[in-house]
């Protein structure tokens, strides 16, 4: 393993999660659908996952996210210094998401804020920046907010994709630290082959009002195959790298947090990667593919599960739209 | 002023911009929108400005920017290890920015990258989580990549604002430097109760297919005189506060680089914070309002003209959607 003095300090003070109310059972959509009985269970591999009702909004997801973070922890509103809103699916084109977060939030009016987009490892290239900002002491207590409503970009004519995704949010508010804690290794790599293999067309310059549009351009669009073939072909190799940059094997590491993609998918990763069943996390069952509020809030529940705090080394992981790989490896 | 060695170690090493063909005159606009001659130009205190025509792609001007910044100075595509692509308005809704920007650019396959957004001062924004990221050592040599293209979002009905914005892009490569150069200090601070009073309400989980939406929720909305009123109640303390935090006085400051956000509040900004017209860079007549663009573009002017390398302090400035206020003071 890598000398400790290597670390770049950072450390996880508090996290919190939250979810919008509606809970949809596969059982639900079995009868949308007008499938039958066990089909979209079958097919997604979820028991429930959350949809948000359209007076719920993505602003006020995230402060409830903050919010849990903030009471879990005791942690005064005021002395959070930045806040990074770090997701894959803005609020609206302009402004930036992390005001509509500010405005909804009990922080300070005036609290310094950005947003960070790597699609659906949006927080982990977060958390990068964080300890950048922090080791050059700019502030002290970073509030990072993933969230999330793909449910407003389903197309239930693609089955493949409508079926997998959920609603949600997780904050975590990190400080440097005492140093003992950090990035032990980071490692973001962007294939752009595969971008077009994921995507929302509207939304910006590209398809609008002016160089026309129609429905599907509002919608998730995958190519499930393609999409695979391509993570396939490059996450042992990328994997081997970020293992090998820290002089570390995957049996050494504690606890590995994936992005929640699809049940097939983490399978296949943890397969190819000889990642245990006791070593991985996996919430996807109750969840569904949370975009880039997967990893964070699995993160959440390896907290409250004492698969965190106390162990050795701890692996995030995600493949995202772009083609994005994204891994870090934590010592909590 | 500050002690030099408080600096946060950065370098600009490059520096381009890539305007789109097609100049579009005040005189032009007279004859679309049936006013007199002079009408336009009188209204907007602009000359030209650029606005791409619809086969021209967002990505390609920032790649233009980008390969105008790696040409310039002779810059391998190769050495750039991380992309941030630091714009107010994305291409699309899903996958990020800053993977198209790759797709588009000589850069290598595999190369990192992420997206930053605060609004009109993202490029500020992306310049600080630089000098963060080089602090840790993880990248080397950062290219920072602003573009943007107003011209797809204007409500041709609120002359207001049609008239005074531009298309362009900029790029900045950055390193850490021998120590010398870097951030003095940085302050940037969002008041969300001008959250509304510039926007595009569609893109996101706001208004979309499923939510509901109409044409002007595609258009840039301003309402100019509340925003006037509450970036004027704010920007003289902030002001101070960012000088004072570095000992420095406006006098001082060698070049003052402001966003370009219209005639008026260029020169409403000058006054009111006691700068000089020799201090103040204005490219607005030939550029118009180039959203985040307009930051990094002036400071290419600026290293152009001889108003950056060699001089003691420089200082962006900017006011954005959100409502946010951003400035830094820079040693060349």
């Amino acid at each position: 393993m890598k000398n400790s003095n290597e670390l770049i300090p950072l450390k996880i003070i508090a996290s919190g999660t939250a979810l919008p109310e509606n809970r949809v059972y596969s059982s639900d959509l079995d009868i949308k659908l007008n499938k039958p009985n066990g089909f979209v269970q079958k097919r997604s591999g979820i028991e429930y996952r959350y949809h948000s009702d359209y007076e719920m909004s993505q602003a006020k997801l995230a402060a409830d996210a903050l919010h849990a973070a903030l009471q879990n922890h005791q942690i005064s509103p005021g002395s959070i210094d930045l806040l990074i809103f770090a997701s894959a699916i803005p609020i609206q084109t302009l402004p930036y998401s992390a005001a509509h977060v500010l405005k909804e939030s009990q922080l300070k009016a005036g609290t310094a804020c950005f947003d960070i987009n790597s699609s659906c490892v949006s927080f982990v290239s977060a958390l990068n920046v964080a300890s950048g900002l922090l080791a050059t002491k700019q502030y002290k207590r970073i509030a990072i907010v993933t969230a999330e409503m793909p449910s407003r970009g389903l197309d239930w004519e693609q089955p493949e994709s409508a079926l997998i995704f959920g609603d949600g949010a997780a904050c975590m508010i990190v400080e440097r630290g005492d140093g003992q804690s950090g990035i032990v290794t980071y490692k973001h790599e962007t294939y752009p082959e595969g971008l077009e293999l994921c995507e929302v067309r509207c939304g910006g310059t590209r398809k609008n009002l002016r160089t026309g549009m129609d429905d599907s351009d509002f919608l998730f669009q995958m190519q499930g195959k393609p999409l695979f073939k391509l993570t396939a072909s490059l996450i042992e190799d990328f994997t081997d790298r970020v293992l090998s940059s820290a002089n570390l094997t995957m049996p050494e590491i504690d606890t590995v947090i994936p992005h929640q993609a699809s049940h097939l998918g983490l399978e296949h990763i943890r397969k190819r990667l000889n990642i245990s069943d006791e070593q991985f996390m996996n919430i996807y069952r109750h969840r569904g593919n949370q975009v880039a509020a997967s990893i964070p809030s699995a993160l959440h529940e390896a907290i409250m599960t004492d698969r965190y705090y106390g162990r050795d080394y701890v692996m995030l992981l995600g493949t995202a739209a772009g083609l994005s790989l994204s891994e870090m490896i934590l010592k909590p």
